[in-house]
């Protein structure tokens, strides 16, 4: 496999924590997938002011607002890693997919996505999955339905250098990949 | 009734923007409500930094959060009124509530909570408010669960002044405060 | 305490099924509720027809339908134990309560509700959960928010001859029951 | 375009009543699609047992859900239309799912779906559809996000024959139904 048949993903990270689990699972991700991607950092949620339409109308675009729509818009996919805050996304992350949601040519849209969570308790950040789900049904994002990818409890699985040591989940990440990678090419032209 | 009876309760409003439909509704709110209320006007969503764990653990609370924290807590109850941002909750709504929901004697525990939502197109953010009670069970409110509110669209109930002059909609707001009323006293001492 | 202050509560299981864990679930509940409840188990979902407005248009309700609204109405509240089928309810159980929820003077309405499942896998219904409490909104339910008992996975809680021998979960289930018995009481009369 | 291109789609309603506005929407189907497809109709959702896994494990699948689970494995996709009932899927449906999801080789495994629903009132049933999503994430099946067909109030959409009668409704339904017939296509072998 050549370099240019590589599918390049943007990531985000709904969690701007140093020694988040979740930035973590993003910096194990190349090494478990085995070179079927090319990843590129997106945007920190921190980044970015509260959405504000006053704020949009007056100033239009943050910068890194638009640059990473382009990243996105450009991309074959998008990997959001994130914790579970209050059974729901990240109000962070939620800003920053509010502030992507409005510039032009919507980026999301057709855009293959896919779902990665971590947390410190069992469930793993189910419920803040089913809303960012949710969210993508908006973006009309094509957001791959299974293997889902949701992990806890974060401290049985991560090392304490932050990484991911467990081996029955990374085997569940590789084959997560290696899906959204079938995923993303069936709908490419041969 | 004596003002000493009446019922205090904080106002989030889920939109930044200084013509929103959802300020307009919390502004028409307590001249609907016919005194059964003292209403102040919690934080804007706009006057937080995007949570981030290292910062809190650094320098502690801002301190617009501790004091929205402080009302919350003494209050006898909060109205969330919030347009729906791609099928969700406003990032920086979330965003606020996550970090009220890290302060010490989490305040919104068993706490009275009322939704309202109006949006620009018919479903008025059904959706949001979906989600918004899915965050609320885990911050163990009491969210009252009907009659509910939510408007749409906006443009055929407020005039261009952003008054809420649509009687059945004024008529629906005054029942869902009178009930709030009652769920609230049904739960005090006598 | 006399029988006379204890809270009458119908049960509901989401499974039919002999040895299903939630029946288990909700056959341990009496004995761990130190007997703050009577206790009356509600009608199979098993035992009502798909529903069908036609049918009720010609026949009305079944017997087992109205029987249940009544025993229901006349209760202090209602225990849902049920398991998750497709990250969602059971088809059974939501049938069982579409019935119900067409009787007259809709007997879920401000009726207060608490929501236990078990499940084979780590999430233990958490999903059922939440489309359960979307549920209980429109029928206008007071469902108690936290704690929540959400048991998974079910083997590792329950003895071989499906008794809850679990010391935690036991004891969770406790502390769930002495909250749902405050819940009904704050609202009761003095 | 000849027949063997069209694409099979079955179509399955969260309805039994006669004169069901989600059956009128499936019969208005074919005339607004353009020949694009061949509609073969599942099973009624009356026609299954209450699921029950001891009747599973005595006496194997209902003939009826068998023949409806090897109709939804040949098929190219699956169209879904379904009223709202308390919030959620109704009963009767999400039953028949239940049924289906346990035969071998799951049918809806990557299988593509179209949802569709029509209620008496404003909403048009989006409450439902959205639990319905989540069902399908579970079955692993490829739902396509937007356009949503959400139709409501349905007695301004259909005519008292139970024609859809509503232009700009058909439209929708038309814009639709080719962008699910482009969801499929782009993932077939060329």
């Amino acid at each position: 496999m050549t370099d240019k048949q590589k599918l390049s993903i943007v990531t985000l990270c709904g969690s701007v924590r140093k020694d988040s689990f979740n930035a973590a699972l993003l910096r194990a991700v190349p090494g478990i997938s085995a070179g079927d991607f090319i990843f590129t950092e997106g945007s920190s949620v921190a980044d970015v002011p509260i959405y504000d339409g006053d704020l949009e109308r007056l100033s239009g675009f943050p910068a890194v607002v638009t640059s990473l729509a382009n990243l996105i818009r450009e991309a074959d996919g998008v990997l959001i890693a994130s914790p579970e805050y209050n059974y729901s996304v990240p109000g962070g992350l939620k800003n920053l997919l509010d502030w992507v949601s409005r510039t032009p040519d919507q980026p999301f849209a057709r855009k293959p996505v896919l779902l990665q969570s971590v947390s410190g308790g069992a469930m793993g950040g189910v419920r803040m999955q089913h809303h960012l789900r949710q969210i993508m049904v908006f973006l009309n994002a094509r957001v791959l339905a299974r293997p889902e990818v949701i992990i806890g409890p974060a401290q049985t699985r991560f090392s304490s250098e932050g990484d991911l040591v467990d081996p029955p989940t990374r085997e569940a990440v590789r084959l997560q990949l290696a899906e959204f990678a079938s995923f993303i090419r069936e709908r490419m032209p041969g």
